[in-house]
């Protein structure tokens, strides 16, 4: 199957990797994917995506760490117009409450904003969390039970990166009731929808992330944020935050 | 700066990114590491991890998405032994409640599992969620106010992959209570810690999931979870099925 071309290598010896060595190369497509990933919002094209592509994207979201081994997601792939167009007015029923609820100057540029890319984009897909897929007792949730939510929304970010390494851009979009979202695509009281993304081919990436290019909030320095052994403590000469 | 090698390309032209395109190399890169992470819990090497290395992490932690360019995370980054041993005897206090609330075999099964690295591990990185950090109301929040945890995870999951590709080890910790967390690093009830991260060099990595090679859960297949236009409903026929 063409899907399998990239995934791990079939080599097993007592369970452990053989050549696990990333190199210098293999390492930097890794930051480059990660610092060039893009909330996608108004790029998108209306090619379609390759079955074989679209089935990559998926599986990369499949091998997401999950609390437990539990797997908890569904994924749910919407290439109907009609179901997008659902998506979409329940979206813009959402969108209009949202604007209302910010003040003067920041409502205005609120509503300059586009938010999403529901219709245009040629395919949706929907990351559910199933929260007792495995039972009432989980390992690892335990003492955390929103651990099953948190893998679910590591799926979704596997899946998006993978789709930067595949030269297609993803949008997450949230504002939308997970009620209206569970209507739209018939999804069960008991399933917890996590991310309705919009994917697709673009017409190109944008360099700096659109809330930070269109001045909604500035980019924190990392350095701010970084502490040492406690909570907001750190030594001034630490030569880690030299690096930062 | 060292830790500056691999950020994003600085031309910028109009907000484009220039240069754009992932060759067949870098996207065959990035679903490598997608499918050679592992959740490490008793690989770890003492070996300490370079500053700029760390550094590197952190970065590709907080170029995380992050809902309405809110970056709530703040990251302890944890060296000194004393403290690892009080994250360690947290861990320890909730890992014995927690084998006490499975059954008989499972119960046994769960006894004979290492599960964390806390000691071990040269360095531990806590991950946290300020949940206030742009005030009351945040863009892509007002229907979803969970979104903030969500993007503290996705920079969990950047982190994670960043050092697979540094062919560095890393476990998340969830056995553990919030409150002891936040006790044992200072951490404030106002914010919400998401994960603990055990993070070190390793004498190797495993192919499968331990999980998975321990035979407390299969693999689910790819096929069982992937839906068409609505919840649990897909045509037998189609064409994107065959490649899952």
């Amino acid at each position: 199957m063409p899907a399998c071309d990239v995934r791990e290598k079939p080599m097993e010896i007592n369970n452990i990797q053989t050549d696990a060595e990333f190199s210098p190369a293999e390492r930097d497509a890794v930051y480059r994917c990660i610092f060039n990933r893009r909330d996608v919002r108004g790029q998108f094209l209306a090619d379609p995506i390759p079955d074989q592509v679209l089935a990559r994207l998926l599986n990369a979201a499949h091998r997401a760490p999950s609390v437990g081994f539990m797997q908890p997601w569904d994924f749910i792939v919407v290439r109907d117009p009609v179901v997008k167009q659902r998506v979409h007015d329940s979206f813009q029923a959402a969108n209009l409450e949202a604007a209302g609820m910010f003040e003067d100057e920041k409502q205005r540029a609120y509503r300059r904003l586009k938010l999403e890319g529901i219709v245009e984009a040629p395919i949706g897909i929907c990351i559910t969390c199933d929260r007792n897929r495995t039972g009432p007792v989980g390992l690892g949730r335990t003492h955390q039970a929103d651990m099953d939510l948190y893998s679910a929304v590591c799926a979704v970010q596997n899946l998006w990166l993978a789709a930067r390494a595949e030269n297609i851009g993803v949008g997450w979009v949230s504002i939308i009731k997970h009620d209206d979202l569970r209507a739209a695509l018939g999804i069960p009281a008991s399933i917890q929808p996590i991310a309705y993304l919009c994917v697709g081919h673009v017409t190109h990436f944008l360099q700096k992330p659109e809330l930070e290019a269109a001045g909604w909030l500035p980019r924190m320095p990392l350095s701010d944020v970084v502490w040492i052994d406690r909570w907001h403590e750190r030594e001034a000469s630490d030569p880690l935050l030299e690096c930062l």
